[in-house]
């Protein structure tokens, strides 16, 4: 079958699927190919090909040119799916084992053809099962000193890290980031997606003069402090995980922003976990999110010892400033995250879920006060188990 | 005559520099043309073309592709040409009256066609012998919030921030900086260069830990920081004026950087006469300096209050912490140009042409220990006068 690739955006079929499979990806000369569309169909198609013979599977994930969100549909940027493969390949270069192989991404068709990882869960369901992950803290700590570290100027020759700023400029993604997670849960907008019952504590938010301005600064952070290149959306929802295995997935909102940002959006997601968790079952993510950190903080330290370029790594107390600032960065996002994962647009499964109205509306209160408390004590974090605290504490 | 642009570049002649002159510029149809190159021939040619009937005069300035510094030639990218064209242009739609014309550029030829300047003196040299620029600081103060606001998140939707973020990339330029103001004058190397008498406060300056921890800090800021479009090298000798006019030139360094970075090195500019001058005329100094701030922080409370795109802008505080982490990085910034242009590669005649050794020595230690003074004591900073103060406080 010859292929012919089109000049211009379409929407693929499962037989032009097919089609493209075969041409990037090795299957075998008697391979007996079958193709499903598995997405959600919000965002993308996500087509699984599959040879019945071998069982071998490849993805083509392919950006749609809308964001279909509560039934009304945005127009999307398709350059993301071009993002998406990049970021893949650049992290993958330093944690291969921990993001999908790329085979192939054409940028006009808006397409990535990837390694299948559908035996794999994706975290956020599995922690809403009650399934245990004991890999995922270490690799995700893995992960974050990996990428962040040598996509920063600590790892990279400056020519090469104002390339890549340059090459993952992402306006479009990152302005939906601005809004959804640094402005439209800070005012009292139509956007905002909360219960009834929490209309009072929205209220509050929505007056808090300390915490507006303390999301203020956070969101001036996210806007200019070009660090590192991020996932920029490190939800448990963008990592698949098994006992043994951890992959994370989706970087479509990846640029150069603040180390900070990725560390606190997964935290931030296991404190959901956190939350509707109770005794030994809580305790597992307390662990979790002590080992993200520590693990996070070990790596990026050995990557500064012993691969820094930067004339000022040895100098006392630096690399801490840097390791403090990212713990600080990190609570006030995670606090940013838990507010608007709860009174903005887009929620989370973790909650959402919850079918017991009390236990519901209580959770989301705890989200939201133990977001204003990350936000405002941020400066107060010295380690991670300062960080712990402030969540055992909004208990009380 | 028919013009024919070079397809590669070509350093001009006078001859060719006439008739690109007479190509761009509307000179009278009688006009008679003469042409002097009146460059330091250093980095750049500058040729000024005059008609001699009218006076009427144009400069066409190109880059050249190397730069002589001690003797030594370094390559240098033609693009900075570009680079300054486009920031004269981009600033110049705020304060035109602050920044020459721009007739015409081209990239090839890496060279800028503007409007000539040669009834204005350069600020430095009219400052070091006395001069009056009772403009100057005023004018500063409003190009700096004009200009800086304007090309800020604050000013601008994020598309078109992001667009010039990576329009203004300057990665070589910026190495430049890096090394000559963040890291060379902070270790013993062979680029520094400063007098013998000074080997002993050079020395306490590469082993005070403090301080290089510190200026480690305003390093990652230049770095990673992109709050606004810079000049990038906002000295006195970039600086044209008068007793009624103010213009800047040269911006070859700008890039999306820390909005401090401009207004420290204007003030770091203005501490060395400080430094070297006494009584009233010292006086004349600091009340430059001061006013610069003042203006600077009206201006753009200014146009904050007025123009500000920011959700946040009504927000109690978050104007106040934008303007104090403004002038607290200003203070560092500055304090790093005072110890780089003592101790490191390229210094600055205020202080190499004090003529008698032992006044020029100690101005130079002075130099090197309000440097200190500010980068360390910049957190404590919160209004111009506490500024002042550090200067003050040295000298005790």
């Amino acid at each position: 079958m010859t292929l012919t690739i089109p000049t211009t955006y379409k929407g693929l079929t499962e037989v032009t699927a097919i089609a493209l499979a075969k041409a990037v990806y090795t299957f075998e000369p008697t391979a007996e190919l079958s193709c499903r569309e598995i997405g959600d169909g919000n965002l993308n198609y996500v087509f699984q090909i599959e040879d019945s013979k071998t069982g071998n599977r490849v993805i083509i994930k392919q950006a749609l040119p809308y964001a279909k969100i509560i039934g009304e549909s945005w127009p999307l940027t398709l350059k993301r799916a071009t993002i998406e493969a990049n970021v893949l390949r650049k992290h993958g270069e330093f944690v291969p084992s921990l993001v999908p192989v790329v085979y192939a991404a054409d940028e006009t068709l808006a397409i990535t053809v990837m390694e299948d990882l559908s035996h794999l869960v994706i975290a956020r369901e599995g922690l809403i099962n009650g399934q245990n992950f004991p890999r995922l803290s270490q690799d995700i700590g893995e992960y974050l000193a990996q990428t962040l570290f040598h996509t920063s100027d600590y790892g990279l020759h400056p020519f090469e890290k104002k390339r890549l700023v340059a090459e993952f400029t992402n306006p479009e993604l990152c302005k939906i980031t601005e809004d959804l997670i640094f402005t439209d849960p800070f005012f009292d907008l139509e956007t905002n997606n909360y219960e009834p019952q929490l209309q009072s504590t929205a209220e509050a938010i929505w007056k808090d003069q300390k915490l507006q301005l303390e999301v203020a600064k956070l969101k001036k952070s996210f806007l200019t402090e070009s660090e590192a290149l991020l996932h920029g959306d490190l939800h448990t929802g963008s990592i698949f995980a098994s006992t043994t295995e951890t992959k994370v997935i989706d970087p479509e909102f990846g640029f150069y922003g603040p180390i900070g940002f990725d560390v606190g959006l997964f935290l931030g997601n296991l404190i959901f976990q956190w939350i509707t968790r109770e005794g030994i079952e809580r305790q597992v993510i307390a662990s979790h999110i002590e080992k993200t950190w520590d693990v996070f903080a070990f790596s990026f330290s050995e990557l500064w010892k012993r691969e820094s370029v930067e004339s000022f790594r040895d100098t006392q107390g630096y690399l801490e400033f840097v390791l403090d600032k990212v713990l600080t960065d990190a609570a006030g996002f995670a606090g940013c995250e838990l507010i608007r994962r709860t009174i903005g647009l887009a929620h989370v499964k973790d909650l959402d879920s919850i079918a017991e109205t009390e236990k519901r509306i209580n959770s989301k209160e705890q989200a939201l006060y133990t977001g204003r408390a990350l936000i405002l004590q941020r400066q107060q974090i010295d380690s991670i188990t300062d960080f712990l605290k402030i969540l055992q504490e909004v208990y009380k």
